[in-house]
């Protein structure tokens, strides 16, 4: 019983997530569902990806919280469409809350839009918003045994963006050992190593985004 | 009826926290609940404790991650009975997991006990296991805007320990605010300021540990 509810949860969610690909498709909209722990920089990643692509593609962003409208504020400081969706209590997006804040955005201005989720490293994985890339954040200072405590969302990820490398040399992190083991759980996945506070390597990842936002359906 | 099944879940976890509690209590073990996010130091804490607390107390520690056991098997190496508790998919530990680990440890062995929960800084919050306090760990990396985006647990610890102090050098980080911005949320909480690298801070902490399982039940 309880299964069956559950089933019935994800199904849903799975159906509105179609929808709103059809909707990101027709509007031409390449979408990032950006997941990551609690302050592993998701927003400052956006941040840096903004300045960088300044001229040459148009960005969104709906940012999810369990509280708050800090991270929307800032995104629109930089002139950049934003919708904040607060979840309550609830620890990840779905693609219902996602469609109601695309219904808030002005889709027809948009190039690639960044779907920022509750910073959390396990639940966001089990909900597909309807995005063409999943891009996980890890950072530094978080430990190089992530990938092996938390093996789904690194399975599943497109792109994984190691964040924090200006803190390597006050930290013990194994740069080495931790991208083998990403690369052992996920050969797919395109590893970029940043520091969203040096802007080191930001290039790179945005080199990647805007080549594969261009592949889009037309 | 969702709801319904919502809250016969939470009514069951609590029923079976409150018989944890009373076989805690009748073994006279002071039981701490540790929350905070993926890689803020909850395991770095654990060792720390362990260390300052040889000859004063008796610990074990139950740990919690989605996968793998790395982090019972470092605490075992101390000499520390430890159980790792593996949640599949499960983004929080409830009463019932806690219950299976708890009979699997001496617990007349045991003075004070950890249960590191799963990295997770929302859910875990919201289920009870029997504990006599809730200790969230929070990472100075992470940033200072944590308790507003993440507030429910903030509002329910006992206890703040404010971790990586010896990275404040190299990030963006206002502790005032973070601490105004605590007490604001949670009157009741103590707050620790440590480095669980250098161990500046662990002492401070600890004596509040060891005085609070003293005030346990005999």
């Amino acid at each position: 019983m309880e299964i069956k509810v559950l089933k019935d949860i994800l199904g849903a969610n799975d159906q509105i997530a179609g929808n709103n690909r059809q909707l990101l498709d027709s509007n031409g909209i390449f979408a990032v569902n950006l997941m990551a722990s609690p302050g592993a920089g998701k927003t400052s990643l956006i941040l840096q990806t903004i300045k960088q692509l300044a001229g040459k593609a148009s960005l969104g962003v709906i940012e999810g919280d369990v509280s708050s409208s800090i991270d929307a504020e800032t995104i629109a400081k930089e002139g950049v469409p934003a919708v904040q969706i607060n979840t309550g209590g609830e620890c990840h997006l779905e693609a219902g809350m996602t469609r109601n804040a695309l219904d808030n955005l002005p889709l027809k201005d948009i190039d690639i839009l960044f779907i920022e989720n509750v910073g959390n490293l396990i639940c966001p994985v089990e909900f597909n918003l309807g995005e063409h890339k999943k891009v996980l954040i890890a950072s530094v200072p978080e430990g190089d045994d992530k990938p092996v405590k938390y093996p789904a969302m690194f399975h599943e990820a497109d792109a994984v963006v190691i964040n924090k490398t200006d803190l390597l040399p006050y930290v013990k992190f194994d740069m080495d050992s931790f991208v083998k083991t990403i690369q052992e759980l996920n050969g797919k996945a395109n590893i970029f190593q940043v520091s969203c506070t040096t802007g080191q390597g930001i290039e790179r990842w945005v080199s990647w985004l805007l080549a594969e936002s261009k592949k889009k359906p037309a």
